[in-house]
């Protein structure tokens, strides 16, 4: 049987999802354990860490890497963004080590420039989107728009290498919160592809989301549109307006989208993407985001120990 | 002491709000009451008028005519839309006498063609726009853009003393769960107008809103911003967002708004909605939701008496 020799962890919000590696990049043991950073308690992390995480994966005494909002302020520490751009080995190199736990190592997060310089943050994405190109050297000249969709969906630009700009789209938080909280909320599931198509169409050229939104509503008031079919309407307008409008704030062209876009992360969620997409004539290709997670943190470890 | 001559009211989601009017119009009792349809079970809203509200307004015996969501079916009755375009006295005309109390008439909502064919309704914001138009009788003749601003943001075109069309957008829903319920979540009151300001300014030409709103986070996580300013951004980005992007759908022209816009609601949300416009070159009057709340009521009911 293969040897354990990493601890590879992508330590969320919500959830930690962690592999024990052997030294090939083969995952012995997989795990996804409720123990995400809002779940913790202040200064809670090295404990839980210690005597639930490393048990789970049989991984006592091995080498660990992290990523994501564990190396926020509210995980185990807080490791400072690194600015665009950035290649691999600038991330390995900031990585810093956990207080307490010199086998374990927190990967930093990226800030971009943002909007008018406010800046623009990701802590976890980066790891994907390294992992993903350390799987396919052909991205590793030229350049590459990825999208990686989600609560905060990023969009990320990579120019031979490095990772050189992006910007984070609620697209997702969007969706939640109407769908829970709003005067559009609904229990049903989103999967009526025919209403997800007439929201793509509604969402126009992204503008006046507002007002589109409230389409939402008005679609059944005031148009007999069946209610079971709000929330895959609400999924296709707020979808489709995020990709009509928000890949131009990284300069992608005033003819819109570059003409592929690589998808990065949830089969489901890049689906919907790959969909809204190709309504607008834009190619896509879809990759698994965990196993790019898995590759990016064996490949900051191995980048992270080199002299 | 003047005599009462007849109970208005505007009978919301939320609220109640009721004024008793002599024969002449002047207001002489007027009540606030945490009475709105989203309240009240199933059936409740006869009981009610008739045990609590009559009595607070004494107003026993009186004719009454009522507007808002007590025209739904979450109301008194559910009383259909009238559509786009529409007069006072199509809406008068209109009005259904509530079942069991022949002296209460309730309003109609109004319907507008909306995106697409998809249909836009209002119901309250209709009878406010005619009591305005009943108080300045110099906007009866050509166009005005009339915006009332609110959870859902009434922008609505009179032409010739008709209202022609009208867009919603969910701008004050928006600001309410997003502050409440999501990662930009804050206590803080948004009365910075610094901040305000910088919203504005972030709300570009009004796309890529959900890309637009994580700068709300981005600037303090990433670019240290005061976190107890963040409401007082988020403001100014979604009011700076709906007024660039939202008139458009009304076809208010290439070049944008309209030279002059009228605002008529609460004068807290008429000011941020000016101090936006204005931002924007566009000359903004406010008038008082209310008084044109309480001459619409009265303008309806004379209408509706009329052979």
């Amino acid at each position: 049987m293969a040897e354990p020799a990493l601890l590879a962890c992508d330590w969320g919000t919500t959830n930690l999802r962690a592999w024990t590696l052997d030294a090939s990049g083969a995952v012995l043991v997989d795990r996804d354990l409720p123990l995400g950073v809002s779940r913790l308690a202040a200064g809670e992390a090295p404990r839980v860490f210690a005597e639930q995480v490393r048990p789970a994966l049989g991984a006592e005494g091995l080498p660990a890497v992290l990523c994501g909002m564990v190396g926020s302020n509210l995980g185990w520490t807080t490791v400072p963004y690194r600015d665009c751009p950035a290649t691999l080995a600038d991330l390995a190199s900031a990585m810093t080590e956990a207080p307490g736990s010199p086998d374990v190592r927190i990967v930093p997060g990226v800030r971009s420039r943002g909007f008018d310089g406010q800046g623009d943050v990701m802590r976890g994405e980066e790891t994907q989107l390294f992992g993903w190109l350390a799987q396919h050297p052909d991205h590793a000249r030229g350049r590459s728009l990825v999208c990686h969709p989600g609560t905060h969906t990023k969009w990320m630009v990579v120019e031979d290498g490095r990772l050189s700009d992006f910007v984070t789209a609620m697209t997702g938080e969007l969706f939640a919160v109407l769908s829970k909280h709003s005067v559009l909320k609904s229990d049903a599931p989103p999967d009526d592809s025919g209403a997800f198509d007439a929201g793509l169409a509604a969402a126009g050229d992204g503008d006046a989301l507002a007002a589109r939104l409230f389409t939402v509503r008005a679609r059944v008031v005031g148009g007999g549109a069946a209610p079971e079919t709000s929330s895959s309407y609400l999924s296709g307008l707020l979808i489709g307006a995020d990709v009509a409008a928000t890949p131009q704030l990284l300069g992608a062209g005033a003819g819109g989208l570059s003409d592929e876009v690589v998808l990065l992360g949830d089969a489901r969620l890049c689906a919907l993407y790959a969909r809204a997409l190709q309504a607008r004539g834009v190619a896509t290709r879809a990759f698994d985001g965990e196993a790019a997670a898995v590759a990016g943190l064996r490949a900051l470890h191995l980048a992270g120990r080199s002299p």
